[in-house]
């Protein structure tokens, strides 16, 4: 059972300090063997590749059929099933007209001293999309992760999915048919993202990393970071939802329940001004987890990482929320948006009772990579802008130049830096 | 004396290729004291702060004194060349007009279903800048790093600079106080980052941590980033020059020598059409050297790193820099408003023959905080877009529900996520 808060008993901050350090992941100290395999990839290339993805994968490729063959995407279209299809597609849709929005503008301008300056964005060459493997292996996640990097206008998108046992997810292979990529390789762990940052004979190098994975995956993408861009490194998900007693317990518990469901460290968090609808809430739990398919995964989670905080006026749950920093935030009461204007720190923000987290999680339009463990304090969720880069630009000419350089050698004098200075003042003939 | 490659030579491509992969920096591998450090930090707060700072900068503090006063603010501008203080002045006001024009804005709309979405900014809470200590502790760099957290809203900015034998770089303390910066603590290394990721009795956490430093700050950054956010990690500063004959040769030498004076892992590329001109510029450089303070280290990085590579056409060139990815890239040669539409992968692009590099080091109002060691390629120079984050907003209704929820409905099952389905399930009475 999850533990209850009431926020205004005296150990409340105490408490509620220590619910927010509670580590949910065990971090494995996979570094050097991480170290390793990436070592091995960049020396030896497809060979190593190969060698590792058949021992870890139990699988049995050749440099030759490491990539997916085209006729294997057609094949997987073919024997899907017509309703995940089109709901696929809706989801492509949605999510390429949102991420469209966040398309950035150029800026071009000059000063009032005729200075120009500007700044130009343009798509990144290559991505490396990581996908897992077994359960995790989402067809939404890669539409998540392909479909803003196309509408940025990345021309080489690539994914990496390893088929442990030869098993590759067709619905894996459905996704990145309809996000527009082709380049599929069956690989992961260390190894697949060493080959996407180092490149082998087969697998040619790209410039960013982004997408989810195991400790492995986690530790060779902050290994290889600099080399190549990466995105965030994914924690397990949370959900925190703040509901009143006019909400139907079934609804919400579902709601936590669909976190839950996830991973045995996800957590699922309710605040209430309710403490009676916070115990129907916890019932309607009870009650669902015997239905539930995942439901020893849920469970766990809601066992150990559950929690059902009580405060006397809805309003109050923002100051908590802004500590929570939660990955999503559904609000389900009548001044939901109101409250949502003053939240700060959250990944995304679901308002309404008719808003379920879900929605987010495949056809919203939004992206569902979000900010977890917090880093909704300092991070967004993945974007367009994930995917783009931004060049300055400066152009003066004699007469900007002679109003800005010498400022710029007493600064340059200032920090002890002669060839800085000499370099504007040769120009001034100074 | 810097190599020479000549673009139309049969071994041309091999040899930029391995140009390319030349590694200008030693990796020393501190990561298992950084670790020690970082962990030590974290249980010990202040004392381990103030015995690491005292005893590897030199210094004689206690966890009362690690914070900069407040009269020390103003002695230092007190005491400060007036020159000096006015040109850091422009430079804040040229910085803060121009990263103003980065603030992004919000989004909301609704779509043709009625389904309402939504972008919001929202400034990071706190923020840490380090700076480094010694003869790398750059005024301007406090004003490039703070300026913009103060543009994008940041309420507590917080800078962490050694004092190696008790020594303080007084215009760093200038430059926080024209930026707005009063919370400013003399410590450095490891131990810093911790105690901005950590928190200590006398420092209070961040959620982000930017600012260049030594091997040991970059693998701290690399360690506590998840707990906060950090920027980007910076190499060696590097530019390339494009220029025609047309060039006075002591104008580009001199450029190009104010990016080796940096540091001798400093690259300084020329490409040039005309083989003569590069001749002269390479004994325009020579002659120089023998001028400068920073001679040693300019001549180590122009002899070890630098590079005139000649081309047949300037236009050649566009492809060279995509490759290069510079951080600098400075354009001298009458078309180079066209070439630079063409060039993808640069940190910053300087146009035209009086454009030096340096204008923007200072006071051209752009940021010189730039994606260094061919990271140009998948990231962008420091922003507002830094200092600020995203929450994603969706909101349906009954009618938007029942309009997308199926769809949603049939990923969850396609996924085996019962628990999803039932969250949309559940409000649609299916």
């Amino acid at each position: 059972m999850a533990i209850t808060l009431d926020s205004t008993a005296p150990d409340f901050d105490e408490r509620f300090a220590a619910f927010l350090e509670t580590k949910r992941e065990v971090s494995e100290d996979v570094d050097k063997v991480v170290r390793e395999i990436i070592a091995r990839v960049r020396e030896e290339g497809d060979a190593a590749l190969v060698a590792y993805t058949n021992r870890l994968d139990r699988n049995d490729l050749t440099a030759a059929t490491l990539r997916v063959g085209a006729e294997a995407f057609e094949e997987a279209l073919a024997a899907a099933d017509p309703a995940t299809v089109e709901a696929l597609e809706l989801a492509r849709d949605r999510i390429a007209s949102h991420h469209k929005r966040q398309l950035p503008a150029d800026d071009r301008y000059q000063d009032a001293l005729g200075v120009e300056l500007g700044s130009r964005w343009t798509a990144i060459e290559s991505v490396g999309l990581y996908v897992p493997g077994g359960t995790a292996s989402y067809p939404s996640s890669v539409l998540m992760n392909a479909v803003p990097a196309k509408v940025a206008g990345v021309e080489r998108i690539v994914i990496a999915v390893p088929a442990p046992d030869g098993i590759l997810n067709p619905l894996v292979l459905v996704a990145a048919r309809l996000a527009g990529v082709t380049e599929v390789y069956r690989v992961g762990g260390a190894q697949a993202v060493a080959a996407l940052a180092y490149g082998t004979e087969t697998v040619a190098p790209v410039a960013k990393i982004v997408g989810p994975g195991n400790a492995y995956v986690a530790a060779a993408k902050r290994q290889v970071f600099g080399k190549v861009g990466i995105d965030m490194v994914a924690g397990p998900s949370e959900v925190l939802v703040i509901a009143d007693g006019d909400n139907d317990p079934d609804w919400i518990a579902a709601d936590l329940l669909a976190q839950a469901e996830h991973d045995t460290a996800a957590q699922s968090i309710l605040i209430t001004d309710d403490g009676g609808f916070g115990e129907a809430v916890a019932a309607a739990v009870d009650r669902q987890l015997k239905q539930l398919p995942r439901a020893e995964t849920a469970s766990a989670s809601w066992r150990d990482y559950g929690a059902v905080i009580v405060v006397p006026e809805l309003a109050d749950a923002v100051r908590l929320a802004d500590r929570i920093a939660p990955e999503h935030l559904e609000l389900a009461f009548d001044a939901a948006e109101e409250v949502a204007a003053k939240v700060r720190n959250a990944g995304a923000i679901f308002i309404g009772r008719h808003t379920p987290e879900v929605i987010g999680d495949y056809v919203g339009g939004s992206n569902h990579v979000l900010p977890t463990a917090r880093s909704a304090r300092f991070s967004s969720g993945l974007s367009v802008l994930d995917f783009v880069k931004r060049t300055s630009i400066l152009k003066l000419g004699t007469e900007q130049l002679r109003a800005l350089g010498p400022a710029a050698i007493a600064l340059a004098e200032a920090e002890g830096l002669g060839a800085h200075a000499r370099s504007v003042a040769v120009r001034l003939n100074l």
